[in-house]
């Protein structure tokens, strides 16, 4: 297959290739694309070294799939473009999510939403795909009510600028010095910011939406009663999410750790008395999506509360997106 | 007033110390008392210097006033010998907060409970203040019905050692090494621990626990709901915490506002489209409960949604301390 990235030098396009080549992912011809700023730029592919053109409507010419995540300005404009084209492009933005007719897909939750796809398929947020891939085996037994989430999301999630920022204003900081924030409004070194995206005017951040909203046009369940509180700490990669899930029919935490044990794509390490419960450190290059701390909510009667971590970058990000290009290859769902 | 500190050397003591002099409590006589290791130290007050010595039954002689923070098993020893002599006890310990006939006290929310004490007053966990001082006044006006916390805890709230763990684990790290773990059972720098004090068989740990019951005790609410989540962040001072409050009756973001802006010892910090939201940060060295972020909750009706950061070492230990002892000496609550 000819394969194009949009976003070939940003830290989920380096994923992205990185995960095309460890999944073996059938790649004929490689096109690699970015912005005028990037263009030009270097990049090693199965040990060929690739240069990055920049982004043009000829470039996506007999391309089949194209993997975007260059922003959501760039996928406004370049999507139609390579669709036009012939190509399927699967987006990373946010862009496209919220079109009723863009699949948004998350394969092991809803792999049936590519049906009859138009050629664009959307790949979820973060922190929304990794609370979805252990709430849905959940919800499937136990029919989910609705769900609490406060995410504390790592800054390689902004980009490498943010990675960047958080590395020397945490030096500067341990040297007594004082850091420059360009990327965030306020240091972001030993420090938590309860702030990702614009806010609307009831206070509400765009992170938080798209869990709300994301959850629930992946799960198929409109009515889905969901709160967020969306933060940035100060790590590097690896998003960690405490979730409250409320059911309508009972569910132990025995139960909900033996159908976790047994979802794909998702890691139990569940067991606090002996220190085992998932950390973003550790999360760190695994496909997966671990859980632990599954215990009985003491608010909710029939809540159960846990602690989800995934590295953003490839669950999160570039893994669920060639996942995606798989399925479109017609192999079907190949979970790491 | 002759009064004794007992952890003088300790992360709260030393903040104890400058809470006393910067609020010009009336000092006659000040013993500073410590564990055998760290006896002899020599520490700084009103320009003085005082040598720490090590704790002993006789050192509570004549002493009006003994503030306690040099954790829950010094506390259960000493706490019985210095009310024997006549001492009157504030513990920052968790070693007697749930004792039936002991205070547990917020001056700015429970102070009656102080009345009829018998020499020993609690001061309550560090995360469950800074949530009550924001609960109580809306659970006045609108009868507050539970809440749920996930809070996110700087590393000075386990004490000196954690912090120089933080900053060395960091700073090794940032240069491509591998930090020492001692203080934590995983690396906390870049990192974030869903793990404050041991668990229970059922996987909730104590720190949930404390904010679950110490909250119920201190509002005089046994039947609050409340669930929470206790996480240790890589920030060195100053707790964060969401919280969505669930009412009995309505209450919009904007008479919250109005009610927590004029609540003592309460700062409200709310314009997030302006970037003005509370942060660990921020709060290092303020003896004010910040809040901000206020929003109608989209999971519950009757819920609301904030963001409230303290500095975990004054109202979360040392200031409400002090202000205890200032209302025993019968100053009334003095709010900075």
């Amino acid at each position: 297959m000819r394969v194009a990235v949009l976003g070939a030098t940003g830290a989920v396009g380096q994923e992205m290739l990185a995960t095309l080549e460890s999944r073996k992912f059938p790649v004929s011809d490689l096109v690699l694309l970015a912005s005028r700023r990037s263009a030009g730029a270097r990049v090693n592919y199965g040990g060929c070294e690739i240069v990055v053109r920049e982004v043009c409507p000829g470039a996506f010419e007999g391309v089949d799939i194209a993997l975007f995540s260059a922003g959501g300005e760039a996928s406004r404009i370049w999507a139609p473009k390579a669709i036009e084209r012939g190509a399927t492009v699967i987006d990373n933005s946010s862009a496209w999510r919220m079109e009723p007719d863009v699949p948004l897909v998350v394969p092991e939750v809803n792999p049936g939403a590519l049906a009859g796809h138009r050629g664009l398929i959307a790949n979820p947020n973060c922190a929304t795909i990794q609370a979805v891939m252990v709430l849905n085996p959940l919800h499937k037994v136990a029919g989910l009510e609705g769900f609490t989430a406060v995410t504390f999301q790592s800054v390689s999630g902004t980009g490498k600028e943010a990675i960047r920022e958080l590395a020397s204003n945490s030096e500067a900081l341990l040297s007594g010095e004082k850091g420059m924030s360009s990327v965030y409004p306020h240091d972001i070194a030993f420090n938590v910011l309860p702030h990702i995206g614009g806010f609307d005017e009831d206070g509400i951040s765009e992170e938080e939406w798209k869990m709300i909203r994301e959850s629930r046009k992946i799960m198929g369940l409109p009515g889905l009663k969901v709160n967020c509180t969306a933060t940035r700490v100060p790590v590097f990669r690896g998003h960690s999410e405490a979730l409250c899930a409320v059911f309508r029919n009972p569910l132990s935490p025995d139960e909900a750790r033996a159908i976790l044990e047994a979802a794909p794509g998702v890691c139990l390490m569940d067991d606090p008395g002996s220190y085992r419960y998932p950390t973003a450190r550790n999360s760190k290059g695994s496909g997966s999506v671990f859980v632990g701390r599954i215990r009985k909510d003491t608010f909710w009667e029939m809540g159960l509360m846990m602690w989800v971590v995934s590295d953003n970058l490839l669950k999160g990000a570039a893994l669920n997106a060639v996942q995606i290009a798989e399925m479109i290859q017609g192999e079907g769902i190949c979970v790491s």
